[in-house]
């Protein structure tokens, strides 16, 4: 690409592959051939331009998310913590992209990202130039690019640092629905600052910056390697992860669990607030999802958006069908815990599969939030008020692994440096299967080892927990100074 | 389209009207012809790209509407049934996705939707590409596409999917307005799947489809046949039909109507949440209208935008006017359904118009939907909570009438197969006002006739309504099983 | 551009700044030359769609704002008027829509906006095109585009028209917050049409609508004239200063101060809905400052985004940090104005400065508006309710005083017809700085001047404030005539 003094690069004939025509001695031929070279430049401009378009647009729409989560979060638990679980949701977008700045994103993608670097690889932002950058050396963490310096001074670059910057925001927030309501606020801030500084972006640059384990296909022939389309362990696995590691730390609620073994349930206060929550998560997973392409040009994006509707449906209706099978009445939690089950599961897979299999996959993420939800809560006794760890962590999970077996061969190719499409066991490649399992497995030992430390480590310093007494009363007076709601 | 093997299909030169310029014998210039094809196929896969764009943008813009909906209806009814309203409008959005997905879309657009058809339309998904397929016959009904199968794998159909399918939505969940507070979830449910398989694809294939609604012009010489830009008829007159019907099958709630004839407001618990989910809708409408270009290269998005908002100012400041006028307080209520009215009634004539016009179509619309809010509450007794009726079935039917009055003959060339641009009775084509008022009558008798019988049937197998005690202590414990609101 | 009668334009080659090719009398070569125009004509169409759908897509973001406004006033003020500031917010946006399109557009853009000029004019709609339009003369107001007619009935002026709509639609909700609690619904109504028909504008044309204060460099060498990217004064320091004159003419609200000089707070009632809304205005504001490019073919729109999101953070972590060095916690209000400070302060100067300058500005921002919004509460004793002055005007002043110092010269070269790129004072441009101090004053004197004016006279016709038993028991009953909430 071209790249000019002040740091805007402009697209021309070259992004098509081709050069500029050269000129020849006959003069009638000459202008042809200016007027070629000129609309080959705007055309390679306007491929740019639709490009880097597509990726704000559904990074803007993934920012919203961060909306979204605060509703549901708040709306699922009591009334008297509002402020400090809205709160909570608001600053874990400041302190989050502020820690992204500084060193997130240099150790996410900075293995190769400077400016000469960028002269060489092509303008679409695509996977392959990201694994272009790193040129396949055994990745472990990046170096360029702290506070966004002049060195990574492009507007290509730019764009994809938004759209990363709102992705690592969905991680870091997923936690503060598993310790909701004890949760103390300064533990709370600096782990913001931890999450989006060190965690996220190690565990992201292994997969998509170029890292190891986006190189266990060509190193090892399994498959593609990790193929992770938009985040299902790269996010929401790495949040949920989290999300346990620290309600375990952190320990129930008082009155969750009773001495004699009985389990308590909290209802949330306010069951609207939480539905418009999903919908709004729902709504901005349309970016989240096919804007992972990261080119408009990439026609995939009909498919990958077909797929998240459909997987979020299916997982809806799972629910139900399951709750009114057993007898039960439709929860409205769980009814919204099943349609974000299946789209978290569908984010890994969402490009690979065909909608016959979307349905199969979100049908079976919304079971499994069930399951896995109940299991934590009544059979391992940890307090996640949210369900936090059984959407983003067991069904980031699901979904990585539903891509080693639905891939049916027609996307991918060339992913990850590996010639041919991606196909899962279904389709006949048993090593793409191995890959993801091994995605999932690094994910879950690396993130809980690091955060489990953290918060016990950062515990000493910051008490993760409120007093007791703080915990009763409720936390809006004692931590944020203000009630969540006067009358 | 060229569509290869995985079902993407790319465009390229052809999507310009022109082929592929034959080589010759002179290197110098075939040097120039490389490039000229180069860039043309880049140029043509733009058009595409921004196409595609522009569709599934607009369709997420829709998709948003159904968390508008939800808070709409919640607000406006009573915090007893917060839950189950709320409920309602979650569900929904999956039910008829599926039902949409396992025959809806093929029975509305699959009349000769499959791969060869596609090889020879334009990639532009406009509506002559629906006709297209269809080849003028006196369709009824599409019979290709069901589950989305491999017959339809194409990027393009996937995006035609998608914004349908999001607007099938808004017509499923219209009736949960005129039902609220007393409809069983278990009769919601099977309504859910009834409506969006085969219902609203029926009259849609009629309309959009191809079928026989659209050909009036060229069959019978009326105007271009039944236009509906956006779906006043379509989405919003079905919708607002279909909630008439159901509220007369399901009678009014309890406490609506005294005996001695006394009508007894029911004040709605929320007006800041009505209000909101009203601006959510507003702000989706911009997908609704300018996104049913279905193309970001047709310009005609920025008159449509505007004629959008302008109708919808209009009606909010129309409403306001009368009741000022009438000694009345500004009923917040009544603003709302004001600028949805307004908006309900531009979205058939949108592009057709200019903005004049919108504006009056609008205001008409503000004051429509009081008189006919206070018809069918006070005059024909008939319980309608939210006015969905009034708003979507009452404007639905001005939205086409008025595109018959005043389209203004700078839009629409071809429309529908027939010749020249659309204009109304106002610019001298009568015709196009006759088939106009042919959709709204048909629109009208086919809906109220099919939902009266749908829901006196189903009646017999679920019962529609909830037991008295229940309706009077609120549906959320016994329906969802939780309180909607905890303290 | 072509615009053709029906008043819809088509790009064409001519867009990329070539001619089409004359043909020759080589007969090979004329089919080279007749595919060489085509694709430049679909090249130009393209380049014009990516222009037209950005600014819409940007345009309805910005619309979306408007609940946002609605939800942070709402929510920090008290439960017993919700109805009653939810529904000024409402008012406002239908109310100032109607004023724009009757003559506040051409009063702003209307200096040169006619078929004739816009015949020769760029289709891209560049700040040069308005520019392009005065001639630079010494503009004051405009005079053409009353109810969009058909002199301007065109494409491109429909979509700056809306975008600019929605923008003015901002300006006019910010007094709703400074007059909130006590401000009698006749007289907002009046106030809606005077800010959008005359006062919005007419400052607007003096900055954007290439009016006297945008030709500062051109006639008086202060750098560019005055630069406003997107509107920390045009919009936000307009709709601050009106705020400010409307909370002294109307006075606190009762209870506010005693009479032994106290200043009581009175807390807002909804902590989680004004948290929220600043989400809601967060994510729009990816439309108000990356949208101002009117173009997505202006590379700049990463950077301006990423800009944006990096001032906001900046600002809510400033606050934060404040409020703990100062042994306070972290109130949500000020965390919320802090984030609200950092945009309004990065959108003058979005486009011109590097990230790093970007935080530096957000920072200061979120400082400013804590001090502002103190010394505006206790030492003035002006009765603010949400801040609006501190957050709009003092950080809307800030903005602009901002890009004089920190634009790096990376972006701008011509703007307001000035060679060369835009330097601050830091870059060397002492001018720049100058000029943009006159914007500053010039904006305070005129708006707080007429706007002050204004409310002492309208109080003569239409009193501006309520009863004051009516405001102790909550406007809701009294000036709508519904309850907000209903239990």
């Amino acid at each position: 690409m071209a790249q000019d003094a002040t740091g805007a690069h402009t697209g021309n004939i070259k992004n098509l592959g081709i050069d500029t025509v050269a000129t020849t001695s006959d003069t009638t031929l000459n202008k042809v051939i200016s007027a070629v070279n000129t609309i080959g430049n705007a055309d390679g401009h306007n491929m740019i331009a639709t490009n880097i378009m597509w990726t704000l647009i559904a990074g803007f729409l993934v920012m919203f998310m961060q909306a979204g989560f605060a509703m549901v979060e708040t709306g699922f638990t009591q009334k008297k913590n509002v402020a400090h679980t809205m709160a909570m949701n608001f600053l874990v977008y400041g302190l989050g992209m502020f820690g992204f700045w500084v060193c997130g994103f240099a150790f996410m993608f900075g293995g190769g990202l400077n400016a000469s670097t960028l002269g060489g690889a092509p303008d679409v932002i695509p996977h392959e130039y990201i694994v272009h950058m790193f040129g396949h050396d055994f990745g472990i963490i990046g170096s360029v690019g702290f506070f966004l310096n002049s060195k990574v001074y492009d507007v290509g670059v730019f764009t994809l640092f938004l759209f990363q910057m709102v992705f690592m925001d969905t991680t870091a927030t997923i936690p503060t629905g598993s310790m909701a309501e004890r949760w103390s606020m300064k533990s709370f801030i600096i782990y913001g600052l931890f999450i989006s500084m060190f965690v996220y972006p190690i565990f992201g640059n292994w997969v998509w910056g170029g890292g190891w384990l986006s190189q266990l296909g060509i190193n090892f022939k399994l498959g593609h390697g990790d193929v992770d389309f938009a985040g299902s362990s790269v996010v929401h696995m790495v949040g949920g992860v989290a999300a346990l590691a620290g309600a375990i730390c952190i320990g129930p609620r008082i009155g969750k669990y009773g001495k004699d073994g009985t389990v308590n349930t909290i209802p949330g206060h306010n069951i609207p607030m939480a539905i418009i929550g999903t919908f709004i998560l729902a709504f901005g997973w349309f970016g989240f999802n096919p804007g992972s392409t990261l080119a408009g040009q990439d026609f995939r994006i009909g498919i990958v958006a077909v797929n998240t509707m459909m997987a979020g449906t299916a997982g809806t209706l799972a629910a139900l069908l399951y709750m009114y099978a057993k007898g039960q009445k439709p929860d409205p939690g769980m009814l919204c815990n099943g349609m974000l089950a299946g789209l978290v599961a569908i984010t890994a897979p969402c490009a690979f599969v065909n909608s016959i299999s979307a349905v199969i996959i979100g049908a079976i993420a919304g079971l499994l939030v069930i399951f896995a939800y109940n299991f934590v809560d009544r059979k391992l006794k940890i307090d996640d008020p949210v369900g936090a760890f059984a959407v983003h962590g067991v069904n980031g999970a699901w979904g990585v692994i539903s891509l080693g077996l639905f891939a049916d061969g027609s996307y991918g190719d060339g992913w990850n440096g590996v010639s041919g499409t991606v196909k899962g066991l279904f389709y006949g490649d048993a090593g793409q299967l191995w890959a993801q399992l091994i995605g999932v497995i690094v994910c879950f030992v690396f993130v809980f080892v690091v955060m489990y430390a953290w918060f016990k480590l950062s515990n000493k310093i910051f008490p993760l927990r409120v007093k007791a007494e703080d915990e009763i009363a409720g936390l809006d007076i004692p931590e944020m100074g203000v009630h969540g709601y006067v009358d």
